[in-house]
C-alpha cells in the first residue's frame, strides 16, 4: 500500500473520517485493511490511522495480519450475539470511540450501515470519487511485482492452450465429430476441455480463476460469452485469462487470438488491424496522456479501415464494442479507465491496452497485453507472441 | 426461483418497488434476475414483474439467459458513456418508468445509488429484513439437486484428500525432513499441496473454489485458518471444502477431521463428543425447530462434558467457539442461522451441521455434513464416512 498517497488523498475530506464495511472480497477492504477476511467487517480511517473492528472469530487472525494501525474486536464493545439493532449500536459506538462523528463511505458501501449511522446521529456522505479507488490505481514496486507475476502463470496457461490447439486434429468425412470440429485424443475439443486446462495450470502455480473465457466462431463476437461447445477449424477463437494471485490476491489479464486452419481474409485483415490498434494504443500510453487518448488512438486505426466504433455509432453492435482497457490490481477491472472519459494516466497504473472486432457473421478478435505506466512512456511486461495461426 | 415465494414475499413492501444495483457476484442479484452479469447492473421487481436493466455489451446475454420479464440496455435510456450523474439520471428514468416512486433495497445494496435515487426525489427504504435472503433460504426441487451435485464432486475430493494423507510416510531421523513431518514421494506434505490436490479435483467436476482449509496442529484450533506448512503425524488435521457449481452456482460444504498415526487421548475424546455434538444436532433438525434449538443441542453435549461455549462463555478463545450451522445455496453461508436467535427451520432449507472444539495447546475437531430439512425431519445428503485416523 502507498500509505503517502492514502494520506494525501483522505486528507481533504469534509468528514472526520472513512469508513468501510465489507469483507475482503471487496478491494478497498482488502487495500485498507490488509485483511483476508471472509465476512463483512468494518475499517474506519480517522486522524491518519486505520482502525479494524472483527467478531472474536476473526480477531486473532486479523490481529496477525491486518495492516491497520489497531484491531479490536466486538466484545470490546459489549456485542455478543445480538440482533441488528445491537450490531448497529456497536457499529456506532467504535465509530465514536475514534471521536468520529462524520464518515464518507465509498459508494458501493452498504446503505442499509450508512442509514443505520445516521439514525444514530452521525453523518455519512457518499465519497462518489471512491478515493480509495484512485488511490489503489497507482501501484507500488511491490504491487507490480505482484501482478508481474501473475502475469507469468498467465503465460503458462495460454501455452497450454496453444499447445492444446496447435495439437488438435480436425474431424473429416470419416470421423464421428461433425466435419471441421477440433479433436483432442478422438474428442471433440470443446470450449469447456481448453478452459479446464487453463484453470489447472493456474492452480498449480498458486492462482485462483474465475471466468476464463475461451470462446470460438459467433460465441466470441459477444466480448464477454465464455464459450462453450466444440471448438472449429479456421474459426477465430479468443481466449483472455484473468487469475489471482492466492498469495498477493493480485490479478493479470491477457487475451489472444487463435485460428487452427485456415481464417477467413476478412479474420485475417481483422487480425492484421487490431495489431496495429493494439501498437497506436501503446504507443499513446504516457504520463498526462488520458485514458480517452489512449482510446481515441485504438478507435482511429478502425475507423480509417471503415470499422464502426461506439464513437462513430454509440448504438452499434458490430466493430470495436468495448474500451481500449482498464486497471488492473487487487480488481481485474479497476482504474484508470481507458474510454471516452478516460482520466489521466500517472507512473504506476498498471493497464490492459485491448482492441478487438466483433461480428457474429465473421466473429471475434481481441489482443490484450498489460503494462505498467513509467515515468517516459510504458512497460510492457507480456511476453507471449502475438501469433494467429496455430496448428 | 420459487417465484410463488418471491411473490409472497414482497407483497407486503411498504415501497412500490424492490430494487438491486450488484453484480452477478451478489447472490440476491443472481436469484432474482438469473443473469451471470461481470459488473453492476440494476434489477427492479415491480407489480410482479421483474425488470432488468444492463449496458449494450451484456445485452444479448441477458436477453437470451435473465429470467427476467423484460430487460432493457442503457441506450434505451439515451445513456452512452456518460459521467456518474448522467448514470444516477438513466437510474432514476429506468426506475420511473415502470410506475416506481419509491423503492426498498436490500441492506448491502451501494449507498451511492440510494441516495442518488433520493437525491432525484425517489424514496429509498433498506429493507432490514433481506427478504431476498429469506426466499433464498427455501430451496426448490431443483436447488437441492444442484447442491447435491456439488456436494458428489465434494466427497471425491475429499476422497483425493484422504488418499493422500492416508499415503504419506512419516519423516524419520533418516530424512531430511523434520521428524514426524508428513512425506509424499518424499517431499514434505504441505497444506497447500494437499488444498491444489482438493481444488484440481474439483476443476475436473466442473466446480470452482474458493478458499478450502487444510489446516494442522495448532493452525487448526483457529476455525478461519486456511493452513499452511508442513502437515504432521498424530496431529488432528482439518479439512473443510466448499465447492461451486460452474454450471449452477450452487454451493456445497463439508468437512472431516483426519489424524495420520496415533492421536492424543484429548483429541480422541474430542473426536467422539463431536460426533455425538453431530448427531445431537442433526436430531434435532425439523421444520418448527429453530436454529437455535439445533445450536442448543450440539452446546449441550459439549457443556456436559465440560467444555467451554459462547453460551456459557461469551469471550472463550477455546472449546466450541463458533455456530452449529448455516444455511448453503447461492452463498456458501446464508440462512438460516443454526446459532443463538437462529430462525425457525422450513422444509427445503439446506443446511450444515458442523460441531467442533479448538484449543491451540490441542488442535481442531470439526465434522460438518450438509442435509436439507424435509416435512418431518431432515435429509443427510452427505455420504462420506466419518473416520479419524487414516493411513
Amino acid at each position: 500500500m502507498n500509505r503517502a498517497r492514502l494520506d494525501d488523498r483522505l486528507a481533504d475530506l469534509e468528514t472526520d473520517g472513512y469508513l468501510i464495511d465489507a469483507s475482503q472480497d471487496d478491494a478497498n477492504q482488502l487495500y485498507l485493511s490488509g485483511f483476508t477476511g471472509p465476512d463483512p467487517f468494518l475499517t474506519l480511517y480517522a486522524d491518519g490511522e486505520i482502525h479494524v473492528l472483527v467478531g472474536g472469530l476473526e480477531y486473532g487472525r486479523a490481529k496477525r495480519e491486518a495492516a491497520a494501525d489497531g484491531v479490536e474486536r466486538h466484545a470490546d464493545y459489549d456485542y455478543e450475539y445480538g440482533g441488528r439493532e445491537a450490531r448497529n449500536d456497536m457499529y456506532a459506538r467504535f465509530v465514536r470511540d475514534k471521536g468520529v462523528e462524520s464518515v464518507s463511505m465509498p459508494p458501493r458501501g452498504p446503505v442499509g450501515t450508512a442509514d443505520a449511522l445516521r439514525e444514530r446521529g452521525i453523518e455519512v456522505a457518499v465519497d462518489a470519487d471512491d478515493r480509495l479507488r484512485e488511490v489503489r490505481a497507482v501501484k507500488t514496486d511491490e504491487e507490480v511485482d505482484a501482478i508481474r507475476e501473475a502475469q507469468r502463470a498467465n503465460e503458462a496457461a495460454m501455452r497450454a492452450t496453444e499447445d492444446l490447439l496447435a495439437g488438435a486434429d480436425v474431424a473429416g468425412d470419416g470421423d464421428d465429430a461433425e466435419t471441421g470440429v477440433l479433436l483432442h485424443e478422438g474428442e471433440p475439443l470443446t470450449s469447456e476441455r481448453v478452459t479446464e486446462e487453463i484453470e489447472v495450470t493456474l492452480l498449480r502455480r498458486g492462482c485462483a480463476l474465475d471466468q476464463t473465457i475461451v470462446a470460438g466462431g459467433a460465441q466470441a463476437a459477444d466480448p464477454h460469452d465464455r464459450g462453450s461447445g466444440p471448438l472449429r477449424a479456421n474459426e477465430a477463437i479468443i481466449v483472455d485469462i484473468f487469475p489471482r494471485s492466492k498469495a498477493t490476491k493480485y490479478n493479470a489479464d491477457m487475451t489472444r487470438t487463435f485460428c487452427v486452419g485456415e481464417p477467413s481474409e476478412t479474420l485475417r485483415e481483422w487480425y492484421e488491424l487490431t495489431e496495429r490498434a493494439l501498437d497506436a494504443a501503446l504507443d499513446a500510453v504516457e504520463p498526462g496522456a488520458t485514458g480517452e487518448d489512449v482510446h481515441a488512438a485504438a478507435c482511429e486505426v478502425y475507423e480509417e479501415a471503415g470499422e464502426p466504433t461506439f464513437r462513430t455509432d454509440p448504438e452499434t453492435e458490430t466493430g470495436f464494442i468495448h474500451s481500449t482497457g482498464h486497471g488492473v490490481g487487487l480488481d481485474v477491472h479497476e482504474s484508470p479507465r481507458l474510454a471516452t472519459g478516460g482520466e489521466e494516466l500517472e507512473p504506476g497504473h498498471v493497464i490492459t491496452v485491448e482492441p478487438g472486432l466483433y461480428d457474429p457473421d465473421v466473429g471475434g478478435v481481441r489482443i490484450e497485453d498489460i503494462a505498467v505506466v513509467t515515468e517516459d512512456g510504458y512497460e510492457n511486461f507480456t511476453e507471449y507472441p502475438i501469433e494467429f495461426v496455430v496448428g
